[in-house]
């Protein structure tokens, strides 16, 4: 079980040490503990300092051992060469669990003399000391106090997530920390993130043990450089995808990426086509872009996973149709003509400027219940798809509001502006049912509005949970890939 | 020249007459004409109706025949069958050109007794007329008073953008006009946009003759279905591109997608393979991505085209540099080892921690001048790359600001908070000279900021003329293309 993992531990602290923080703003160690301030962490914060009083509001300690307890946690953020000596002071004290953020070890690849890594392995081992690190960003636990939206145990991500079931390891502080910014990502809920920088001691490996048997985690996201445990990820990847998903991106094989990589965590990166062989294998889905990877993510998060990969194109306008069509069959999905049957049902309720083969093109016609309700509930029932695209779920009001800002139009214009909370109503009414078929049929519908993600009326489909994206051409390609690891599951059935 | 192509009148028209607008804020006349209201067009507009007395506060016309001059221009958004007759009206009063709105043409392919296209076609020419469309979103002009930053001649697009020099052609309306909602779009200055709809009259052919010769178009884009004149098209494609690059989307090939475009203008798509060749041979930048299709704008229309695909990698996080160099030589780019003379100087300047082989990997020093100002000059000098990624121009004050918002963190953190005027001249200071280099030694530089892209920093470096992306993903793609097009451009020399 998850709970009796190491790991436990280093996600759910009751109490922690920081070596290296002060109260400069600008400073990385800081920015840790500011984290933790923001994540209303409810555990103990004890700053070692040889000079300051209080950091960050937090009572500063000279030494780890006049700290009054023996903390959970000990956070290392100084130059490398005082690492040994602090390791010491950790055994001394009866601490087992480091995270040790700071660089200067074997990434330095011209010193052929630093032997620090070697050093505080042989520290750790002698006084029982598991540790993270070297040159890593730490970690993130939003579940730290499940009952609690606004709390996690934070020292690596600036802004505040929403709890969900996504769980990163990564060897790029970046990948496990970084790629939250952008208002575009909110909607996919982060369960726990592990930066493990050089593997000196706590690798990949050990990470998916951990979220293999994680009741909070349900899909995983790994950021590969290396791999020093082959034949253990391989035989564990195995044993985890048929239950959980995992999404891994694999930088190396190229001449520039090695090179990068020696600098970075100094490992030597294998041959690109072994590792893609390796995660076909064993399933896993494999990309080289970030933003795939949290589409993917978001997508699996969501948990509706379709049963096959043959895809519903609802489309208000002719080109995005063309293109969702095209670029999914360049993926590897089927967009298959609709029967004669459900052709004709179709035809009923559309004007005859529509068209109802597949992709279903309603052109000008935006009746909202139909378009949103019966439109994908008949595709659903049809058993003739397992996934929708369905484009153009345009706020008009939206468009009409942008338009009423000038003056002469908002003279002229007839147009019955609806309030806030008949807008509210209307998206709740038009996106319960659908999302209940959506489980009912186990059928996800990927939303694209090319207006902004943050327009009201995208909010309020998001609210509703409605996965939205703003092109076409981001959605299309993920599907493909959740639908490449469907394919794996049945194989292996 | 540009100026005598019977597609300048289209473009710049002194009058227009609308069919089938009114008041309604909904109707896709009255958004037409709501468009070139907030276009601030300054010619004459006359509304057809035969019940109301004003559309939009615009003085409305029962018939043609009472309009007071002969409008330049002539849109028809009214019901297919009703054409004909609005044909031989405009024929009467001497109409020469006419934007033809409505769908209910040949794209109904079940009606098999649907001669409209014929009928319109033949009344066209005993009368002069040139039309486009039917089924099109009409068109933007944004030239069409050069002097006048607010106005341009615009039925076709909701969203006030830019002017530039970047100029579509499309036969899909929401390719030529509802790709521009995104916020992150907006660098991207548009020139001119054309919707071909169906191409019964006129065709992307046309509109690739009259770019072709267009002083305000430096940078083509296409979104193709089906080309209906293949040599000529063919031609004036090779006689194009060695001065102004053309980037296309190609729909077709694929079953879902030739379905989609039979309903949509009636075409039967080629085989994609075909395309592709012709796309080759003749220079074309070819994207199944609309997303990518205006990265790749964005970066030409900026007018730094790199002489080769040498790319030098700038970043302050591992991760990101090297998933860039990975994926940049899948791509075809080259990330140079540099030189050991060029190592040995970028050595003396940046901390231990650094990598100076490409990727440069600053770790987390963060030198302002020296990241955004000697770095980048010092690999322009060396004439050892063609191109630069920069990774990491963050904005720390954006992030510090965010934190400040808790005020336990404001209570305790010390940073020294910065005017408004103080961040604007640094940024200023920053860029300006990098900005200058990248125009001397023809270089561009993508800057990637994870942070939002209307963060106050990413809007600081946009406004001094930075080409900014949030992720890695797309700007290394994107880039990609644009050196295959270099690549063309030196072979047919």
């Amino acid at each position: 079980m998850s709970r009796d993992h190491f790991l436990q531990g280093f996600l759910n602290p009751k109490s922690v040490a920081f070596y290296g923080a002060n109260n400069k703003g600008g400073s990385l160690a800081a920015i840790q503990i500011m984290n933790l301030i923001k994540a209303e962490y409810s555990g103990n914060v004890y700053p070692i300092h040889l000079k300051l009083d209080s950091v960050m509001g937090f009572k500063a300690y000279k030494t780890l051992s006049e700290v009054p307890e023996v903390p959970d946690l000990v956070v290392i953020v100084l130059n490398s060469k005082m690492v040994p000596q602090i390791f010491r002071e950790c055994g001394e004290k009866g601490v087992n669990k480091i995270i040790l953020i700071s660089g200067g070890f074997r990434e330095l690849i011209d010193d052929r003399k630093n032997t620090l890594t070697e050093e505080i392995n042989e520290i750790a081992n002698n006084n029982g000391i598991r540790f993270i690190g070297p040159n890593c960003l730490g970690l993130f636990n939003n579940w730290y106090e499940p009952n609690n939206k606004r709390s996690s145990f934070n020292i690596a991500i600036w802004e505040r997530l929403k709890k969900g079931n996504f769980s990163i390891a990564s060897q790029s502080g970046t990948l496990s920390s970084h790629i939250w910014f952008d208002p575009e990502n909110i909607d996919l809920g982060l369960s726990k993130s592990l930066s493990v920088g050089n593997e000196a001691n706590i690798d990949l490996v050990d990470c998916l043990q951990y979220y293999k048997d994680d009741k909070e985690t349900e899909v995983i996201g790994l950021y590969i450089e290396e791999l020093k445990r082959g034949k253990e990820f391989l035989e564990l990847a195995r044993g985890t995808t048929p239950n959980k998903p995992i999404i891994a991106i694999y930088v190396g094989g190229s001449k520039g990426g090695n090179r990068a990589l020696q600098s970075h965590t100094g490992s030597i990166a294998g041959d690109s086509k072994i590792y893609e062989a390796v995660f076909k294998e064993t399933g896993i889905i494999s990309t080289d872009y970030v933003q795939e990877f949290l589409d993917i993510a978001l997508i699996l998060s969501n948990g509706i996973i379709p049963k096959g990969n043959r895809i519903g194109i609802i489309t208000n306008s002719g080109g995005p149709g063309a293109m969702i069509a095209n670029n999914a069959e360049k993926h590897g999905l089927i967009v298959p003509e609709l029967s004669e049957a459900l052709q004709e049902e179709l035809k009923t309720m559309l004007p005859s400027t529509a068209s109802f083969k597949n992709p279903v093109d309603v052109t000008f016609d935006m009746n909202l219940p139909y378009f949103y309700i019966t439109l994908p509930e008949m595709l659903m029932k049809s058993g003739e798809i397992d996934a929708i695209f369905q484009y153009g779920v345009v706020g008009f009001q939206d468009v009409m509001d942008d338009y009423l800002k000038n003056e002469k139009i908002a003279k002229y214009a007839e147009f019955q502006h609806q309030s806030e909370e008949d807008m509210d109503s209307l998206a709740e009414k038009l996106l319960q049912l659908t999302m209940k078929n959506c489980q009912k049929y186990s059928i996800p519908i990927l939303y694209i509005n090319p207006m902004s993600f943050t327009s009201p009326w995208s909010k309020r489909l998001r609210k509703n949970g409605a996965l939205l994206f703003k092109l076409w051409d981001r959605p299309v390609n993920a599907l493909a890939k959740v639908c490449e690891y469907v394919e794996y599951k049945k194989k292996i059935k």
